[in-house]
């Protein structure tokens, strides 16, 4: 085993060895480029060193050898009087994890060393401050010294020569802080300050090794769930400075411009300045492009290896470098960070240079960034008043006057012509109509996955949820947030994508589907297997979702048509019938709203399957929860409120998610899926006749026994019967996957079922118990403290609710090959989760419109993975 | 394959092929016990007419071989006028259908024939008389003729003769109903009579086969889940008559007395009397013993018959005999049905006579039969006036006086020392006071796993659930079912076993655990290799289930112990705490209480183990829901009725089943859990000293994920850390396995838990989504349209839920062979599922102590099926 690698050693390759950071540095050297010259002790001796608590044997022995070699590439030499080396000691792991660990610079300073490097540059000041910097560092990050003591030495000294800027002290200045800073150290640690460089070096590495283990590292690697990392390699490298003068500077850049991805040299330079007074800001840097005029020979340069990276690497590279004396280093490169209207822009114009393949231009994009391009977006320059910041529910800005009722939202939209934001304790199927009214939906309670934030992301619509901070009187039409009050009629602002609340109107960007985008989008559906289809239930959601590249819809909810206010005075004539001559009565009345219904999404979905899911929701959510609703339909239908009443209690369930719904309601009362069935034809049978190919799917929701489905597949069969001679499209009949139990016996529903979808969001719901409306008093604490590594209705959990899926997929296919088997559930728009869905071998996901595109390219990505 | 086989031709292992009957009728002729001779067509005659739609090639002729060997054998022939040949033709599948297909008697017998008979018997009005019930049975089994038709014609007769018996009618007149009967047949058919008896004889024969296919039959089959069966054989056998005079005869007997099960010649005869005069009861018959008097060679020849077939079956017979003209045939034998008590008498006394083996003796014994000897039952010649009937939801009869509230239950039993029954619409767990003090409970509404079912069963007190025909007024004090009216203070009686509610006092019997009931557990425990042990919640409870052969206890519920009025005062101030010291605070007066609680059990369950749950429900449950108990509340705690509210409010829970319990609470309130733990090791530490051996297991539930019960299992023992060296006994720390998502992954918590107990209720309720407070909306309807062919509360799921549970077992020994795996569920004491448990590998069950026995019987029947 090779413990330290000199970077002319070591390539891009060995990451895993060298950290990220070193073997970038490696493979620089290897191209040729110039980079200060030294060395990487690998991550295995982190590795060795914690499990032998101690370093391993023949380890002190290589880095004598290697600190000899890089003496002798430098001709500079640890403790030198005339010449010394100067180093730096960064920590790299194989993955990044900015700022998590230790790095010291400076290294080799002492009162001998100082001397000589003032010699050579003849900038005492300079060389002070390096000095005083290094002890400091050392002091902080190996010695364990408290920062706060040494930056107490420096505004004392500062005050007492009526100073403000580090700048103004003197060469004089900065050499007595060096003594005082000796002086701190020898008083913490009770030795003096350690002169001799190879001590330094030896002490700095194992504090960077040390710091492996440290606190914010740990935290930081459980929380972004990193793990199977050795340890943290560490790099040894020369110093060079960018403030030794005119001929000096440092600067960063991208290969490319990172917030529009345009093909043109980015980034920024100051002349006679060190990295981090780039970062800093106290000096303004100039643009790169005016590096052209100043030191012309450095910008081309700059250019050729700009050049040379983005040809070697074929990705945008963010990297730094530093001009000493006017000699050009490169000191870092690595994958630029971009937004992602510039990564779809790079990746699309790699692939046109031939850079890249298409298959490696749909790998570099993050599917998740995808959503910001899909909704509006607030002025990134525009003033915003802040007022309160709740969960980022559903993506996407939004700017309305606010209303505290569904019946308001409605009303105003339609008949006032406002915009308006609807602003609720928490939503319920009722309050739909307002939800699709309005702009921007806020609620005080309820988490990413309450009823607001579900109906909202699936019909695009901003939503903040669970913003505990403001408290919502809808009696008195306001709500406070501290001492600010928010009355009805109020404009506020809304961020979906951050869960910002904003106080007046913030203007906003509309989202394009530009032309990189829609490339972009047109590759990955060539080359994914999985089908995409969309959670739709008007035509306008199934128009915006074809526009965004759904092959169908996976999932027709019929019940949210049942809301609409022309149309709910039926239903619940329906509900409250005393026997089923007065139900198919009402049912009657429902069947040609229904059938509308069905044609416009039938003509929206043109050619393309719509899988229609028959009523689902217990019946009582159909009814009027509140004394006055309730008196008003009593009025109505003419019954008295207490009878009204008395039904509404009988209907009343303790568990409603596990009551009496889907097929459960099919089977005791048919004639609801009898007429729904119906209205399902009869719309195919009509727009047939205008030329539309409808391609309807009956889905039956709730199934956990095999009988549940035998029986009420034969009962509509027989309902279709009566059109045969008039159907001339092909239709399906199908199974939701809701239950576990329905998983366990998927072979057995597979034998008469054309397709089975998993409703993952029950799924889970019921694997792990957890019913969505009421996890809110411990989710956040399991996530918290990591007893849930994420959110199961967000990305499918693979180990438990998984392995239903995987079961359920080989079971059915075993028993029949041709059926279809899909997800329809919230995390079908998840790339995690649409990755999955490929690997067990789904046929398609269906997710929110405004996922689509999400889905596509994670479903691209998944394939060219499964390739590799 | 043979077609047909004589009576002496077979034997009774070909049950499969010539059916119950067949193969037993063959079997006496074998053991050479007089039976009036025949043969029996096969089932695969039957199955091949079907398959066919016709009988298989050369089966006619094989008939007409064998009726020829009869012919031969008995001397007699088809259409002899002499000598005429008479058979019976009958159905006899392998699996008993009582009733549910046809027979012809008197077959053969046509105008010529009769006359022969008549010369041969000279009795001239059994022979019409015959001759008119062929015709009529033939006419209706064979013809498909109305009954009604025939019963019309003998009604005009009499009433034309002024006759109401049919005994008063003369030969001619039976004669001349012939001759009408004759014409029906022609009216009805447009064909005559047929004359021919080898055409009745094939008719007859077709009749039966098709028989197998009809509506009652298919119906029977289907209800009692009968499969698998190839079809009927047809027993055809020679006519003996018990009415040809006063050496004629005819009886049925059990070998042994079935209502005691005393060795005891047992049953009643008529003498001069057809088969079903003894059954139709207008004449009343004879003791068997008396018979020894009239006729005592045939008596000496019953006595040895039956000796020769207990010997030989080795089971308690039922059999018919007819006495012709002085000598004795049998006509049918079978294992005979038995009380309860007989059946344990019976497997008993058969050992000790050593005629069946100890596992003999315990295979004859029906678990679900020793239910009826666990509780007080009605005695059966008392009158009782029923009044409603309800689900037979927890066994056993009770008498009390009615009362309306469990506190009024609580307060009349223990100040007024009066026996009540509670009369609720449903129960909830506030009222479990007032349910332990009462007799027995009756509600209006809920199934048989409401909340009054579960707890009534696991106290073993009698419940009537879910009786829809009483309303129940609280607030009046009564109740109603039509116009009776039930007052509070009057006498009710109710019988658990057959839901019926009685109006005033029945008297009942004690039940007794008698010497063979003794007998027969130990026999069991000996057998049996699956442990059986109780679902206990005080030392009461586990006192009576330890009697009854529990081996421990496999769940003791904290949550009941919380309902103490003199505790939920404390309950309810930790639930309302404003902090952890707030909660703390109450926990701490609530030790005392636990510790007590834990300390009797242990002294009951001495050395046996004691599974302890940690707190479970969700925390609402144990706050107010009325108003004025709310009001009374606030008082008491000193808050406002609006902050209590307000509390109750945010706790309230859309579906509490999936919602903040179980381990859900002991992570997110450790403070509570780790009371518990305190209180179950100080008690042990207590009851040590005594001498008692306590053997704990702490049980965490409703665990989904690993590390819910690693993180739980760290902590809890950091709180038993602190009483390591007092502790002198061994404990365990396990789970419950109610989520799918737990079962899924048993094999990540098998690394670390002890114990992994299958909550069978959940489990059911969350692989269905059968919320078990709300089935009643369409449980009995797919129980009734077999959608489900049996309650998956009632009798494990093995397909769906079985599958989860078999994946536990296999999944969590492999990873740890010694964890424990068991069940706890309301299935832990149902025979099927007991078996079901046994044979995935279960090592325990637990159910409430009523239903220890019948545990311990199926545990030893399994055990001795798998060894066959």
């Amino acid at each position: 085993m090779q413990y330290i690698y000199a970077f002319k050693e070591g390539d891009r390759s060995m990451k895993d060895t060298l950290g990220g950071k070193g073997a970038n540095l490696a493979e620089m050297t290897k191209l040729g480029i110039p980079v200060p010259q030294g060395f990487t002790i690998t991550t295995e001796v982190c590795d060795l060193y914690f499990k032998k608590n101690g370093y391993p044997e023949g380890y002190k022995d290589t880095l004598e050898k290697y600190v000899e070699g890089l003496e002798e590439e430098t001709g500079k030499q640890f403790g030198n009087k005339e010449n010394p080396l100067l180093v730096s000691v960064r920590s790299g792991a194989a993955i990044s994890m900015p700022g998590m660990m230790d790095t010291v610079l400076n290294l080799g300073l002492n009162d001998e060393t100082v001397k000589g490097l003032i010699a050579k540059t003849g900038n005492e000041r300079f060389c002070y401050d390096a000095y005083r910097r290094f002890i400091q560092m050392f002091g902080n990050v190996v010695l364990g010294i408290d920062h706060d003591l040494f930056e107490a030495k420096l505004e004392s000294l500062k005050e007492s020569k009526g100073i403000t800027n580090d700048v103004d002290l003197s060469a004089k200045d900065l050499e007595k802080l060096v003594a005082e800073f000796k002086e701190i150290v020898k008083k913490q640690t009770g030795e003096p300050f350690p002169e001799d460089p190879k001590k330094q070096l030896d002490m700095s590495i194992e504090a960077v090794f040390k710091s492996w283990h440290n606190q914010r590292a740990v935290t930081y690697r459980k929380l972004n769930n990193i793990t199977g990392l050795r340890g943290t390699a560490v790099n040894v490298q020369t110093m060079v400075f960018g403030n030794m003068g005119e001929n000096s500077g440092t600067g960063v850049a991208f290969t490319r411009d990172p917030s529009t991805g345009t093909n043109e040299f980015y980034g920024e330079y100051l002349i006679n300045a060190q990295g981090e007074d780039v970062v800093a800001g106290i000096r303004t840097p100039n643009e790169i492009k005016t590096l052209k005029e100043q030191m012309p020979k450095i910008y081309d340069e700059l250019l050729n290896i700009r050049k040379n990276l983005e040809n070697h690497y074929k990705e945008m590279q963010d990297v730094e470098f530093t001009i000493e004396e006017g000699k050009l280093y490169m000191l870092q490169t690595r994958n630029g960070k971009r937004t992602a209207a510039a990564a779809l822009k790079i990746a699309v114009d790699m692939f046109k240079e031939g850079l890249i393949t298409k298959e490696e231009a749909l790998m570099r994009i993050d599917p998740d960034q995808l959503n910001h391009l899909l909704h509006p977006m607030l002025d990134p320059n525009a003033e915003k008043d802040v007022i309160a910041k709740g969960l980022p529910a559903s993506p996407g800005a939004a700017v309305g006057k606010v209303v505290f009722s569904a019946d308001d939202a409605y009303e105003w939209t339609n008949e006032k012509d406002e915009k308006v934001i609807l602003v609720r304790k928490e939503t319920s199927p009722e309050d739909i109509h307002g939800m699709h009214a309005a702009q921007g939906i806020l609620t005080s309670t309820g988490g990413m996955t309450s009823h607001a934030a579900v109906v909202a992301r699936g019909m695009g619509t901003s939503c903040v949820a669970g913003c505990s901070e403001i408290r919502v009187d809808a009696q008195a039409k306001k709500f406070t947030v501290g001492d600010v009050t928010v009355n009805e009629g109020e404009y506020i602002t809304l961020d979906g994508s951050t869960g910002e609340v904003i106080l007046g109107q913030v203007p906003t960007i509309k989202p394009e589907l530009t032309g990189d985008f829609r490339e972009i989008l047109n590759w990955a559906k060539d080359i994914k297997t999985l089908g995409v289809r969309t959670n739709a239930d008007t035509p306008r959601d199934s128009k915006v979702a074809r526009e965004f590249g759904a092959e169908g819809i996976g999932l027709c909810r019929t019940e949210h048509m049942f809301f609409d206010e022309t149309r709910i005075k039926n239903v619940r004539e329906m509900i409250l019938a005393k026997d089923e001559a007065g139900r198919r009565k009402a049912l009657a009345k429902l069947k040609p709203n229904q059938k509308e219904d069905f044609a416009g999404i039938y003509r929206a979905m043109d050619g393309l399957p719509v899988t229609i899911r028959l009523l689902d929701p217990p019946l009582h959510e159909f009814l009027p929860q509140k004394d006055v609703q309730i008196e008003e339909l009593a009025n109505e239908i003419g019954v008295s409120v207490e009878e009204l009443k008395a039904k509404i209690v009988s209907l009343h369930e303790m568990n409603p998610m596990l009551g009496h719904r889907g097929c459960r309601l099919g089977l005791t009362y048919p004639e609801i899926y009898e007429m729904q069935v119906q209205a399902i034809i009869e719309a195919g049978i009509e727009v047939s006749k205008e030329g539309v190919v409808p391609i309807p799917e009956i889905e039956i929701p709730l199934v956990s026994t095999f009988k549940e489905f035998e029986r009420l597949r034969i009962r509509l069969e027989t309902v279709i019967d009566k059109y045969r001679d008039q159907i001339n499209f092909e239709y399906k009949m199908g199974t939701m996957i809701e239950t576990p139990r329905a998983a366990l016996i998927a072979d057995q529903i597979a034998e008469t079922a054309d397709f089975m979808s998993f409703g993952t969001n029950d799924l889970t719901q019921m694997s792990y118990g957890f019913s969505r409306d009421d996890i809110g008093k411990f989710l956040p604490i399991y996530l918290d403290t990591c007893i849930l590594e994420a959110d199961p209705f967000e990305t499918i959990d693979q180990e438990g609710v998984g392995q239903l899926m995987k079961w359920t997929v080989k079971k059915g296919k075993e028993v029949n090959p041709h059926v279809d088997v899909a997800i329809c559930g919230e995390q079908g728009g998840e790339p995690k989760s649409v990755e999955f869905c490929h690997n067990i071998g789904l046929d398609y996901v269906s997710c929110s419109p405004f996922r689509v595109p999400i889905a596509v390219l994670s479903a691209a990505q998944a394939k060219i993975k499964e390739g590799k």
